[in-house]
């Protein structure tokens, strides 16, 4: 397909203000960006510099979450958001894509002079990565009302509170409340996204609907056998708490190989095994392991396999299992309607609408609670994220934008034509 | 089957001989006896005082290895030894049990007065298990006349050399050479051992005919396959090392049970997943991988067999196995004849005498250098060793002595045979 010039234009656009966004780190040699830190202070401004540019006018929360609001005499808004903090040692397109969308969405709406029947708010979030604070998703969850206050207390690694920070930062406690949107003045959320996975490139597509963001169940398997002396004692005789962990991790597997068609994937990231000598058959087993799909009720019918495969093994073998959960969050659906405005909006462009789940966590999960909400996935080279190595082509970046603008119309002439039926 | 009351006595002798030994530690929680440390001293002591009290001369030689001389005008002799060294907090009968069955088969020969047409040396070994220096079997190496002269340079954790170490217990490395024994004027060597397996407890038999001293093949298991993020990429497209690793180790086993017949056992002790972080697929696995069998070359073919089944895992999941190998020692046979012989012996006793290979090394397999050689194996509890647990009981160290008479009485027979046919 060949890219239109102002397509082209838009993505060579995007990837300077990525550029710039991304020199402003804590770190010379590499990008680190924490939240409420001088160097937030600093891509806030950038961020509203560019609102302004573009033709909106900018406020910030108590969470210091960027807000550029334009046609805000309109009674409803569409939200358009993202985040601008990063992990330790980042790449710059993960958050930061979503909020220059948004900026450039609005610019190009400005410069068709276009008329909808709701304002639109761009929003940059601060703490998405959880980098500093315990606490992950507080700016866009004081948007969504849904802030928990216990969070105030926690302490980064130099022993300052969140509550100290926010102070630091200019801000009030006591404004937080006040950050929340009233969800009847919201027509809906949607967040442009790097994948941060390699399905979209594998697939030969730029931009994908996302379907949910998955859910997902934590937790540490231990496997109980029998130390031995791996000369002496007979292979009938062995209670092998390491091959009874591997026979388990296979069964792992291949349930969420069987489950792939909801998003499914189980990982075991982490283990040891006891007493851990080249010489000793191993006594005792640790394990991580994690399921994530878009069906919580899949999931959960998938861990009770998995914990069913355990007892039988067990028996098999003479070893005990035991799980130990330590991390549950259930599946956020997108919002079908919207789902299928994107996919329109993408067709538009002449391109396939594939839709995928999305693995990782998005501010976009917590704005769910407020009012419909929707996410475009950007292809990443190599499905890297998280990783200076992270890249979204700036032809990748221009369609997003343009179908996120062609998403805006969609959405804008259906909401005209329900006002006129009303 | 009722045990005869002599029997019984040995036993208890027995036990309170290595009770004695036992509380001759460098540790007063634990046992802990190492080679020409000043409790090896001790223990030497203790043992020439028996070996006198049962009617035999003593000397030394230049490694410290004990020996107890019966009957030295014969023209040959038979060997019966064990080592008097000990792992950190060690069981009481690892090795000691050896020496002082030969002390008490000795004392019960000259009870009855026997008659052999050989005389027998009962030798104490000083250094089996390896616990100080980086050498093991030092002693009966030199017996032997296979002593590794390079090994004299290895230190100790304080670095206190072999060579040291032995002129500070009063001996000379230039008399190391006149410790070795004229294979000519040898019949054999016997040594008996508890099993530090679970074999014979299993089988319910106090005794066993050792087959052979199993070889080992140990190396290191690489497995290279991608790191990525366990949410977001889909089970299809990864290349997850841990997966590929319990695969491979499923296989490990299954080939090792497949060779039981041979005592071929398999064992994985140690693994590591790289990142290893709950959220991270593993992109690197390295774990350790130790195979023991009766049979030299059925190993190396089950270590082939694993290294194609490792090729064929690599290609369906897009991994890189590669296979370190780091030691190597080959099977030592128990010589056929003497083992039917100690079958014969313990036949006598009204036992079954059930064969089986031993897994762990022993001083027996360097005397196989010297002389024809054969092991007597004792029951163990739970197989437990190298652990203030081990416990051989009193009756069953009882018949271990009289099937060790029994078969000097057997062997004295026929040898006597051979003799009055030339």
């Amino acid at each position: 397909m060949a890219i239109p010039a102002e397509i082209a234009a838009i993505g060579s656009r995007a990837e300077a203000m990525l550029a710039e966004l991304g020199a402003i780190s804590s770190e010379p040699q590499r990008l680190v960006r924490l939240y409420l830190s001088s160097e937030h202070r600093c891509a806030a401004d950038l961020i509203a510099f560019w609102m302004r540019e573009a033709g909106m006018t900018v406020t910030e929360d108590a969470l210091g979450t960027v807000r550029g609001h334009w046609r805000p005499d309109r009674e409803t808004r569409l939200l358009i958001g993202s985040h601008i903090d990063t992990v330790i040692d980042a790449g710059k397109y993960d958050g930061p894509l979503g909020v220059v969308a948004g900026i450039l969405a609005v610019r190009e709406l400005a410069a068709r002079n276009a008329d909808l029947p709701f304002g639109i708010d761009v929003l940059a979030f601060g703490d998405e990565e959880g980098s500093r604070f315990r606490t992950t998703l507080a700016g866009s969850s004081a948007c969504a009302g849904v802030f928990d206050r216990a969070s105030l207390a926690f302490p980064d690694r130099n022993g300052v509170t969140l509550a100290d920070a926010i102070k630091a930062y200019g801000k009030s406690v006591d404004d937080i409340a006040a950050a929340a949107y009233d969800p009847a003045a919201v027509v809906g959320y949607v967040e442009v996204h790097i994948e941060q996975g390699p399905v979209l490139e594998a697939e030969g597509l730029p931009l994908g609907v996302v379907t949910g963001i998955v859910g997902q169940s934590r937790m540490r398997v231990i496997v109980l056998g029998e130390a031995g002396h791996a000369g002496t004692v007979p292979m009938r005789m062995r209670q092998d708490a390491l091959a009874g962990a591997a026979e388990l991790m296979l069964l792992i597997e291949q349930t969420a190989v069987e489950n792939q068609d909801d998003g499914m994937v189980a990982t075991v990231g982490r283990i040891e095994a006891s007493p851990g000598a080249t010489n000793v058959i191993p006594g005792r087993v640790g394990f991580s392991l994690e399921f994530r799909s878009s069906s919580d009720a899949r999931r959960k019918a998938a861990i009770e396999q998995i914990k069913a495969d355990a007892q039988r093994i067990g028996v098999k073998r003479r070893l005990e299992f035991a799980f130990e959960p330590f991390h549950e969050t259930s599946t956020t659906a997108c919002t079908p309607l919207l789902q299928n405005l994107m996919a329109e909006a993408i067709a538009a462009l002449g391109l396939e609408a594939t839709r995928l789940p999305s693995g990782a966590g998005h501010d976009a999960q917590v704005m769910a609670s407020l009012c419909p909400m929707a996410m475009l996935f950007v292809r990443c080279r190599g499905g890297v994220s998280h990783n200076p190595a992270e890249l979204a082509s700036e032809t990748d970046m221009g369609l997003s934008v343009a179908a996120l603008v062609r998403f805006i119309e969609i959405l804008a002439a259906r909401d005209a034509g329900q006002r006129g039926r009303t």
